[in-house]
């Protein structure tokens, strides 16, 4: 039971929290990616009716070796995560750690289970009920690109700033919208004798609309008219800020995190220095921290001398650090 | 007449504060919104011919319903009106309170009440005075739209912005059409006589030149001849510019904008912790603030927890934080 | 000659230096402006052959009347320059003023001046040289567009923030070059035999890949083969980098600028808080400053005040705000 | 034996320092540049069928001339390497200096040797060795576009931020990934029974989303059913944010970069006055680096003069400024 037990957390560390420096963790993380990478090419290229027909048997071999790898991770992962310590606050404390099926439960109602769950059942469905529609549920196994998610952390950064943003793109979004509507109509009014075809109807003006806001410009509605032009370079040119406005949005929230981030680096850097040494750990810890927020090297040695010759100035001290095997004095009244 | 103003400040409450916890307000906003988008949905698909024979009597009953909807709407915002503490100032103050027809008159000249005005009038005219462009007045109908505004809170911050940056945002479309008069003049010059049908004069080319600098492209208008080509390329690339240009204007706009809501939330985090605790009232203030300005709750408790610890090492005193229950104690002494 | 030096000097505040409160300036401005207006669309006008056919002698004296206000004001511009104060620094001050000559010689070397020169030269050029090219002369006439500038502040910050950024554009230029030159040789390999008369030579496939990395698309070049679709949708990504890449420099550059124009006003209010009074005067000179940065007077006014009590607080003292008529009273002691 | 080595340490110099007041090194850069620049353009003329058959061994002597240059220069750079100072470090310093062999040989394996490399030995090779593939190595040549690299210092700031910011690119290239095989799969699910030569797969629908994402929209695949226009504008505006995130991306790093290069050149104003005085050194050295860093003159004198009255205030003294031979006052007691 012990030795079972000490299965289970170790899986559960090489499944679930992806570390660089723990072999197991590493084989397994690359595994999956591989066979989930495997698989998807392989969907692709069955589309391929001549691939399709020349290839069936392999591709439906990888599929089902894939669903089975799928749903063995996914059994584990379910055993697992029991090991996982849970939040910690209030609410959970009063009321004691909740049983093991109550964690299994809730876990497997996250929405990265619900994603390896739904990688493998409709395979596994079409085969037990061969009635389905198998076009359709071929096209479903895709969503397994989801499953790349959890091993791409860089993500992370990039979904925050989407969901802190959710208002401003929302109202990007619907002055889109209007802007799409008051397009599309003005030009039907204006081209639909013209080109009955293209600018029929309003939800047909739409289409040209999307395309000219959206600086796509497939070319097979043009406005002809006059007018038509002159209202349809009027719609061009706010298409621009459509494109204009989410990257402001965006640029803006990337720059807060980026700021915040360098913030908490710097106020880590002071503290380390508060004691009037850096020692080879401290530096250790530093460069990791700065790794993460993706720093080159040499800008973190940077802002490290910057710190230490501000607070051996500021305290009249020496400030020693120790880095790389190397050990630099930082005097507060050298002439620097 | 007790019940009559009470009744009269209810509604005013209900139709022009939105209050995320007041029911009433609720209802009617969801209901307006409702109307508005059922009624834009109809006007779209009415323009389609074939839909407009099959579904002619449904659509107008959905526009006369809509119409009176509107009407009232519009006539009890009116009558509610005199409610609003209006703005309060040293001009204001000297001349004393406006009557009730004068703050009823101010609020029909406001942009929003002629919005909502314009929405039913048209319709209304129509059935009045049948000899009336109907095509024309069909299509204002859609300005409809424009009513959602009132509904989006997260358009204020765009527009705030827009109007922020309206002096760079008016100078880069200056030089945008500088750039487009030049470019169509020597694309005119250079491909009128090989394409005299795309490039015959300079209006025609400034369609061509709209598509380039916009990076539409829709391919109706190409430069042939090999100096057409080279110049064309010269002015795409331009366009490049043309769309970074208010990219930046805009991104600068929102940094400064995020940077300033951010900041005033520091002063708000600084300042109830001024006494060293921080109460559960003050944790909802401050989370309350924290969701307006779209912040993760995460990054918010962060935020708090940094300016306790520094708070508290600087006085030498420990800080009490009181959140979701749980209550903190953050010494100035403890190594973290 | 004293009312001769004074009209001279009249006319060059008017002429040269724009201020709205000025009815002459103002007057002169919008005349310049209109006339400018009014010559290019007749330039525009005039390329569509119908109407050269059908409005000749309206064009011709358009032109005429242009062309002589045009003299008119470049001569005024030239007789008034004198009135220049001059840069102020050492070099200037140890050699004296220079002479009216050398002062006129200063200004016509100025490159608005050539604008304003060139705006006019050409057609009388052609009135006494008949022999000379008419076609392209007339195309010359459209650099009068430049003229326009002298007459639109915004577009300073703008051009401000395209000559600081130049190393930077200029780099992201020569990265798009590299990458054109490149993408352009691989599609040209690729596809050369199957679609000469696109890919057939480096030049020809260049228009492709710039139609691809500014995402124009005109879609009169693509790539057929399956490893050009490849190439050609990698070159496309690329594409996306090459518009990201200036907006991203522009968006840095602008903030640069709003922060310190905005960093200069904070610190115009301290200044003008520092006695503890804020008199109608001082609140006058920071909101047309706040009106020159485009601030909203909300924003201004809650700078103000944010400021206000901050050194309220700080110096435990009571600040005095007279405002619009208006005096406010901030105690550093009072509960807010 | 001395003049030999002087000879190669001037060489040196000229040819890997690049020193704007060296004429033996700005002849030196020009030169490469040149022989580079003509080398590239008669590559890609030559790919043009009838310009080879005319101008064959024009370009024959062209690529022959640059070859040897390219060869001379790679040996002389070869020759002159061990004139580098060596990266300054505990390791190197506890090993000694290595030899000139070792020093040769890690030069050879520098990126930019591998591409001096690459640029002549292929058509050295093509000579000694006639069977191979000529049309292949051919388009080879034009890699010594990346030559260029070394001479445009701007790039150094461009390289930089796109590598700082590489996991956040790399992350939104794995959502762009994600996004386009998702609406490959959609659009080839509803389009392939009524378009098969354009969607009738899903690399062929790929092809389209790509188009679509990117903004391009080439034309020649283009959604026709209703349900596909719908996706197919979900799709384009998704593709909007592909655009978006980039952007905001750069924008941001690009920000972070300028405002730590700007706050590095404001501790160095604030160095440079800590004794009260701008010496005509100082006032040369941070004009230098205001240069460095693209900023206007006077932008950085505004920066001097705030920074003088800030110092002067604080300190109640007089600080000196020496600029450009004139020399001012500032007073800590004036009221400005």
């Amino acid at each position: 039971m012990a030795l079972f037990g000490s299965v289970r957390q170790r899986l559960y560390h090489a499944l679930e929290q992806y570390d660089r420096t723990d072999p197991v963790s590493v084989v397994i993380s690359s595994l999956v990616v591989g066979v989930i990478a495997i698989n998807l090419i392989a969907i692709i290229l069955e589309s391929i009716p001549a691939y399709a027909a020349a290839y069936g048997p392999t591709f439906f071999l990888i599929e089902l070796v894939s669903c089975i790898f799928f749903l063995i991770e996914y059994l584990l992962r379910v055993w697992v995560c029991v090991e996982s310590p849970g939040p910690v606050n209030a609410a959970t404390q009063a009321q004691g750690q909740p049983s093991n099926l109550g964690k299994r439960l809730r876990h497997m109602l996250k929405p990265m289970s619900i994603i390896d769950l739904v990688a493998f059942l409709p395979s596994i469905l079409q085969v037990l009920m061969p009635g389905l529609d198998l076009r359709f549920l071929r096209i479903l196994r895709l969503f397994r690109v989801f499953k790349l998610i959890r091993y791409f952390a860089s993500l992370d950064i990039l979904l925050n700033v989407l969901y802190d943003e959710r208002k401003n793109l929302t109202g990007t979004f619907l002055i889109m919208l209007i802007v799409l509507t008051l397009a599309a109509s003005a030009l039907y009014v204006v081209e639909r004798d013209v080109q009955p075809e293209a600018f029929g109807s309003i939800p047909q003006a739409m289409w040209w609309a999307m395309a000219a806001l959206t600086t796509v410009g497939y070319g097979d509605a043009i406005p002809m008219t006059t007018l038509g032009k002159i209202l349809g370079s009027v719609v061009t040119i706010l298409g621009i800020g459509m494109v204009a406005l989410p990257s402001g949005i965006l640029a803006a929230s990337f720059s807060d995190q980026l700021r915040s981030s360098r913030r908490s680096l710097e106020a880590s850097v002071t503290e380390a220095l508060e004691d009037g040494i850096l020692t080879q750990d401290e530096t250790e810890r530093l460069r990791r921290m700065g790794n993460d927020l993706g720093l080159r090297p040499e800008t973190l040695n940077e802002l490290i001398e910057n710190t230490a010759q501000l607070k051996a100035r500021q305290s009249h001290s020496t400030v020693v650090l120790d880095m790389d095997g190397q050990t630099t004095q930082i005097s507060g009244n050298g002439n620097e």
